[in-house]
């Protein structure tokens, strides 16, 4: 592991000439900043974003695409689904906590129904249609899907309404989104300059952030800006000294990452005083296919169930990585798996196969009798049209009958053209820059600093330590236009920065 | 919630005149500044503490007073325990880990025996005798106590040896501990601010920590140090704004505190540019019984076991908290409860007990049939001596007969003197400052910061996200007693301020 780039902000007076000045600098060109950048030039700001790759995209552009809106946006409101804002606030309160942001939360569910529509009109195509069945990603062009919304507890807190809102592709839709929103930005005048790192910030003997220094090409660049920085770097899962430091649990695994989520935003804020919150979380994608979760049971190395298998995916790949080390299986009879249609199985064939609980408890290596204990159990219930012990909704129960299949999400993941995976699950970091609702960075007092604001992974957002599919792709455009919208406002100018004069 | 107050950095220059000077300021006085106060004094520095409260102590007077050593202690030998400082690592590794800092375990178990030496000639008194049963505290003055080294997984680790060392009271001995450490300080020529509240960190324009402005009966006064500050002010449980940031699961919990642990060190190092490790880590006593739960079954809601009973009960706490969401229950018979003698029961008392489990079922609320299933399961393997799920002992397994009884954590820690308490656990926090071995304060690059350092669990030390007893204290202890070597070692001082003269 290579020592980290030192992330020490550098004093104006000793960065040396501008290479380039703008009123917002926007460091990274993914989803949260496409967004800043679009706002903040359409407001009027003479705006530059710094991209380390060679272009616009990210890990918004290889993510599936999945935006959580909702309170009756016009796709619901097509396709007949009824929602409102009290049931989305208390779907996200839950799902994401504990410890969610409240005032985020109250913005973004407020803000929902003219973001999406914001979203229409730059370009991203949604079709009116609704997956029905639990997936990680439908193989329709069916604008809507669910994400744990119809499953317990949260059946419990508000009327059930999906969410899901995916771009018009039939597959993974993130390049779609980033395309729309990079040529938006691009449109309202926005410059870019690619291949371009952000390794430090600049502050003047105020401690107002006033730029970055970058590297491009191997040479260091110093880029200012008259009104403020606005970090949309990323998460760190490609950094395994943070991830040591602050969430050792997502070491090892696949990483959800265009490969720059290194955290060198998040490290930076924190040299010039930035707090962080929620550092520990993360989402954590099993490698399962939910049709077959939801027809069957997970249960741990020791053969126990351990939550309701028909809830959002990435709710059972954080229990099971979290509580029970990511040792777990997904078991379910023959019947269940050939309910599966087979454009929905994602190639994945059973890795056992026994007529008996005991036979398979054999092949998994758990404890004899466990297994057997848990599907008796399970089974009795069933055959009533009831789950106990963790609310499975009727519609998936069932009893299971012989043969019985077991699949290890260590190597059950294989899409049409991915090879096989290793990790068990792919994940990435939730925790960052401790942001107020308008993507002001707030030090260690709570105090906003100057100059400075984030949106994206780098900043904690809606997901505190719960996680749903769909809300960092949305509280990264959400967020993202609320801080472009704060840096172009003309109360972040700096006088002194305003006065310099730009370079040739 | 009262606002923070500010942490922000002082500059020298803007500290106004000095009300008191040191070579070395060490800012608290629990184990860890003790321990560093004594050994920079007895190097020959000129040390000040400067402490809240109205006198030494601090969360570790309250304590029971455990230090996790060995490798072949005095005492170990004494009472005839073989051990070696092999078995010893590998211990702390698995139980302390994942993410454990490698080189403080080996620093730590090297000089185990030396630190244990060193302790009985400041006055602490140990007596030979080792208490056999799985307890939080004997009721016994004996010396050494076993803290889950003869638990799997540990058992398959390295040949299991007793270090629990604990002064000779026969109940909680941190009192006992504090009351030698002081005065060793003292007798060291250490001199005492008491009801003197460090609030921010003087910094010279170099960037160096050169003092703390503190509090006194509400003014403001300036402490400035010749070559080192060492903070030493605890972790953060009391502070309800960082455990929501960081460890929300242990908010409303019972906090194991002085009062004073507002993680205001840890906030003042870090607007310096301290970084934090492990901030979302938790030591979670359970107010259960150890030699109940051994001899019993612990279960969550649904009835399921989740660890060997038989463990040290810290472990039982975090999986119960972090896992369990602390919903969980002890069961265990009427022959378990009558076998543990009375003076060891705590007071505690059955909260239901029944002739079946079905009928214990209902009284729980657990799923009918689930704690039924986990008792025949138990029960199955326990006749033959076997635990297959969770390898418990051996000596703690017999079939469970009627009648049954479960306890609720929530409501069974009851000593002879103490009210009934509701949170379930007991817990303090973990993360901290990152520190070298020597205890220098290191920020988010990995360098050190002049003139800064840390211990105690004002830092990330010896416990990652695992736990055990004794070791809080003894890595406070182990590793204060280095940073005060450290900031008393000439290579700490700083020119400038040595040749500036002491205030009269």
């Amino acid at each position: 592991m290579a020592p980290p780039r030192s992330v020490k902000p550098v004093l104006l007076d000793d960065a040396g000439p501008a290479d380039g000045v703008a009123d917002v600098l926007v460091v990274g060109f993914g989803c949260a900043g496409a967004c800043a950048a679009y706002e903040a030039a359409t407001a009027g700001a003479d705006v530059m974003v710094l991209e380390r790759a060679s272009g616009a995209g990210g890990t918004s552009a290889l993510s599936g695409g999945e935006l959580y809106l909702g309170a009756g946006t016009a796709l619901q409101r097509e396709v007949g689904v009824e929602d409102s804002p009290e049931a989305m606030a208390a779907f996200l309160r839950e799902a994401l906590g504990p410890a969610v942001d409240e005032d985020k939360l109250q913005a973004y569910v407020a803000g929902s129904v003219e973001h999406f529509d914001w979203l229409v009109a730059r370009g991203v195509p949604f079709s009116p249609g609704l997956y029905d069945d639990p997936s990680w990603m439908p193989p329709t062009d069916d604008g809507l899907m669910w994400l744990g919304e119809r499953s317990w507890p949260f059946t419990e807190l508000a009327t059930p309404a999906p969410r899901g809102h995916r771009p018009a592709t039939g597959h993974f839709g993130g390049w779609l989104l980033m395309d729309r929103l990079a040529a938006a930005a691009r449109e309202a005048g926005v410059r870019e300059e690619v291949d371009t790192l952000a390794e430090r910030l600049v502050v003047d003997r105020d401690g107002r952030v006033v730029g970055v220094i970058a590297r491009q090409y191997g040479e260091p660049r110093t880029f200012l800006a008259r009104q403020a920085v606005v970090l949309t770097t990323g998460g760190f899962v490609d950094d395994d000294g943070m991830l040591a430091a602050h969430a050792p649990h997502l070491i090892g695994k696949d990483k959800i990452s265009c490969g720059g989520e290194d955290g060198s935003g998040i490290r930076m804020a924190q040299a010039v005083g930035a707090a962080v919150k929620h550092m520990s979380a993360g989402q954590v994608g099993l490698h399962a296919v939910p049709a077959f979760m939801a027809r069957g049971l997970v249960v741990n190395k020791h053969g126990q169930r351990f939550i309701n298998e028909d809830t959002y995916p990435g709710r059972i790949g954080q229990a099971a990585l979290f509580r029970h080390d990511l040792d777990c299986w997904v078991v379910l009879d023959e019947k269940g798996y050939e309910e599966v249609p087979e454009g929905e199985r994602w190639g994945v064939l059973p890795h056992h196969v026994a007529d008996t609980l005991e036979e398979l408890e054999q092949l998994t290596g758990m404890p004899p009798g466990s297994l057997a204990a848990t599907v008796a159990l399970y089974n009795e219930g069933a055959a009533r049209g009831e789950d106990p012990m963790f609310h499975k909704d009727p519609r998936w129960l069932r009893p299971l009958e012989p043969p019985y299949a077991a699949i290890d999400p260590h190597r059950s993941f294989r899409g049409p053209n991915d090879p096989p995976v290793g990790g068990g699950a792919a994940v990435f970091t939730l925790g960052g820059l401790a942001t107020d609702v308008d993507g002001r960075v707030l030090d260690l007092d709570g105090q906003v600093i100057p100059g400075l604001l984030a949106a994206g992974r780098a900043s904690s957002g809606l997901a505190a330590w719960g996680y749903i599919s769909g809300t960092s792709l949305g509280d990264g455009t959400f967020f993202g236009r609320r801080a472009g919208r704060t840096a172009a406002s003309p109360t972040e100018r700096d006088p002194a920065l305003t006065r310099a004069p730009a370079p040739a």
